[in-house]
């Protein structure tokens, strides 16, 4: 089975919704043939990189209401997050994370997407660290087992993996990811939302029970198998 | 989309039907979306890996025919290898294939794992060399881009990988893979055997044409979307 999840390193809901995921699969009987893919999906993609907004500031415009009302909303999340065992800072900055899914794309061919997607939810809102930064970011990178060299092309190079980031994008629209985390187990069965650890077992047990591979119809199979190989015309 | 293949290099119709797939996929439009998973199958996973046995004395021992219809059986499978552009030869030698497959999960790790396989492929039945060598594997696996360190790693405990091949043979069965080899497309459909590149490219359009995602019914989405994040209890 394969779970992809489509998500944005500043998306508080996705980092929270990680952690409940990652605690129903524990839950799932089998959870050892469950493959997790991380998806590309940027809230602001129009926001620069490098910003000194401090988060607070960003959702009173963004919503328009006091930096009090912001506090109290934040609050709120941290709440959720600490449920979970997850620190939470609300003086972290806002900036876009175009350079950390490239990353997360290079980590995929490298067998480390998840340390890094990790690495990054925990600098981004646990340590509030300035993701804007690419010599943090190589820090988190390098530190997630990515060789330094290839993180520095990927950084260098603003075209490296930018096909794979908005390929992830579209395909979230084209599946009906109305936001993020959005979860798709197998193609056939989508989540919206940091759910409760129990909706994601159950949403893995029931694609279980109902996978079955329709096997197609077609000409003479040429196949080998126990009894050896089918040769044409025999 | 996903294309997982469930194959052996010691499988001539697996050779075949790589290319056969891969000239149906470049013909479907959707292409580009398409990722394609080598799984591992062994088809005599009790024979000696190092062994010096001629293909064609296998041949004639397991289907009880002399050495002449064994050679002209090798000749049919080869003229469909030549339909392909492959080059097949029938002085290579038997073995199983079980550290080449742990190599390939390796390779899957890395990156290279389709660059591995066609390696392997090519090896065994375009060029005979003698896969049971572990200096053959490792000069091939490093040419298909592994790190020399790594691969000796892997052929040097025998356990590496040794559960991934397995869970993918498990699963093979468990899916209904009477033989290889097997492709299954985004878990939804089979086709079993090494089809005409046409079946290929009519199943990715029909899997691609029926591919929907059904959004579970769950509680309040906790979701970050274009206007923002949810927050509990507003």
């Amino acid at each position: 089975m394969r779970v992809e999840i489509w998500s944005d390193i500043a998306c508080p809901w996705c980092y929270i919704g990680k952690a409940r995921f990652e605690a129903g699969l524990a839950a799932f009987a089998h959870r050892d043939a469950v493959e997790v893919v991380h998806r590309s999906f940027e809230l602001d993609a129009d926001a620069p990189a490098a910003t000194d907004i401090p988060i607070l500031d960003m959702l009173a415009t963004k919503y328009g209401v006091t930096r009090e009302q912001a506090e109290a909303m934040e609050a709120k999340v941290a709440e959720a997050a600490a449920g979970e065992g997850l620190g939470y800072r609300s003086d972290r900055i806002h900036g876009n994370t175009f350079d950390l899914h490239r990353l997360l794309h290079l980590a995929k061919e490298h067998g480390v997407q998840d340390a890094l997607l990790q690495a990054f939810y925990r600098a981004n809102f646990a340590e509030a660290r300035p993701l804007g930064d690419a010599a943090v970011l190589s820090e988190i990178a390098t530190g997630a087992g990515l060789p330094a060299d290839a993180v520095a092309r990927v950084l260098a190079d603003p075209d490296a993996y930018a096909d794979a980031v908005r390929a992830d994008e579209r395909e979230a629209a084209q599946l009906g990811a109305g936001g993020v985390p959005f979860f798709v187990i197998d193609r056939r069965y989508g989540i919206s939302g940091g759910q409760p650890a129990d909706v994601f077992r159950q949403a893995l047990e029931r694609a279980h029970a109902e996978s079955v591979v329709q096997i197609l119809p077609t000409g003479d199979a040429e196949v080998c198998g126990d009894d050896g190989c089918a040769v044409p015309g025999k």
